[in-house]
């Protein structure tokens, strides 16, 4: 089961980070573009350089996609290059009508093997069911997204409370029943993230948005976090991955995931929280 | 720009006819299965059926993206079969922050060189914004789905109105700035096709949800076309691709298309709708 996975990996690693392999070819290190394949020699620098700090590996499928036929193959390539003690998460946010849902959770869970995949919850349950029906993997359902257009349609409120806190609520019925449900939840709205943890206590989080998005660190942690201090992923991607364009690059991403993890752990260490 | 080609083809064609090419390896001709390439020869033998009969061809990209690499060449090898009388639709239900959309925008419409592509809402303005500024292309943007889990957010509601109301009102606006959206409208709710329709008069309407799904062709046709009856396309996917599953399948494919295009027509001829 993901979570009792992420939890041991949590443990054992002493780490919430999880690193977004969101790799393009206009930002790598000059050094590298000589080489055949420039995109997969700096995948696999950074997951040398940091598998043992991250304890998740995010894939934004978008980066992989757009580089057609040859972006598969490099996804493929890259995933294989990963050990068990890293979980990967595919970062598709797909969902569509049940026959086309399971075809997409074939993609990520069977052909690519992935451990979780991320999902919009607009077209409802029978949209995610299909992926659902894979107990040992995490299915994330967005939830409180980390880009200005959150505002558009999930603060709408919804009765009393606003659309995205009702998705929160509907993800936590489900996950009474399937056990896998996770939710995403930007860490650019740190006012709200206390209350979708108060709306979903024990679902894993995955935060994006600190970082080059402007999100904040302390509440992420502070609020994103279960009772025990875990079931949050904190992700970042770009400042770990492009922390340097010289040659370095894999050596400055390392020290920023460290830096990163440990920032993480200190706003743990101040202990449990208050409600 | 889309509208345009729409507008033309539908005139030209005497047509709504959307054909959605969602081939799937279990359902093919057993005669197919001994060639080298049966998905392939399938979707050949179809589009040579009924070309002349579809105003486009939906691709839902979940049925080859399924397939790992061998579907997004099943893909690219399948579009390159259209002319240039047929508008091709990519079924991807896509939507991402900025530079992730912005990926999938170069995916859908500079890698495979689609004419439109579906997105989801829930992200919001920023999430659809990457595909918006292809000005001759169509944004789909999910609006009222066909599926029953549209009952759990797209009917909730928001002040004195649906969820889905609320977007079909907030994409009719991005539309007066870039003039080339469109909405995805379920056949399966055909009291609320006329509501959709009066907050956008003048989008595109995707409709799926005829046939299998069990939506109402008559409300679709009445209801989401524009005034002028054109703006609607009327998608159906089973029913046509796999009308029988012996030798006959293309002969087959092309009478259930021209028994569906004439009875849209039928509907059509029943003159201008009273609103």
């Amino acid at each position: 089961m993901f979570k009792e996975t992420l939890s041991q990996l949590v443990a054992k690693k002493n780490s919430l980070l999880c690193i977004g392999l969101d790799s393009e070819i206009d930002r790598l290190p000059p050094s590298l573009l000589s080489t055949e394949d420039p995109l997969y020699i700096f995948n696999q620098k950074i997951i040398e350089a940091t598998r043992d700090i991250a304890v998740a590996y995010k894939f934004n499928i978008a980066f992989y996609e757009s580089l057609g036929i040859p972006g598969w193959e490099l996804l493929k390539k890259t995933l294989d290059l990963i050990d068990r003690n890293v979980l990967v998460i595919a970062d598709a946010k797909r969902g569509d009508i049940g026959n086309s849902s399971r075809k997409y959770a074939e993609t990520f869970f069977n052909v690519f093997n992935f451990h979780a995949v991320t999902v919009s919850p607009y077209m409802g349950y029978d949209s995610v069911l299909p992926f659902l029906e894979y107990h040992d993997k995490c299915i994330f359902v967005l939830c409180l997204t980390s880009n200005e257009g959150a505002l558009d349609f999930q603060y709408l409120n919804v009765g009393e409370e606003p659309l995205f806190l009702k998705v929160a609520r509907k993800v936590n019925e489900w996950n009474l029943q399937y056990g896998n449900c996770g939710l995403v939840v930007g860490a650019t709205h740190p006012e709200d993230i206390l209350s979708v943890r108060e709306a979903a206590p024990t679902l894993p989080f995955l935060i994006p948005g600190i970082g080059f998005q402007g999100g904040n660190l302390y509440y992420s942690v502070r609020y994103g976090t279960d009772a025990q201090q875990e079931m949050a992923l904190i992700h970042s991607s770009r400042t770990i991955i492009y922390a340097s364009s010289g040659e370095d690059f894999a050596e400055r991403a390392r020290e920023e995931a460290i830096r990163l993890r440990d920032e993480i752990n200190r706003i743990r260490q101040e202990g449990k929280r208050e409600y």
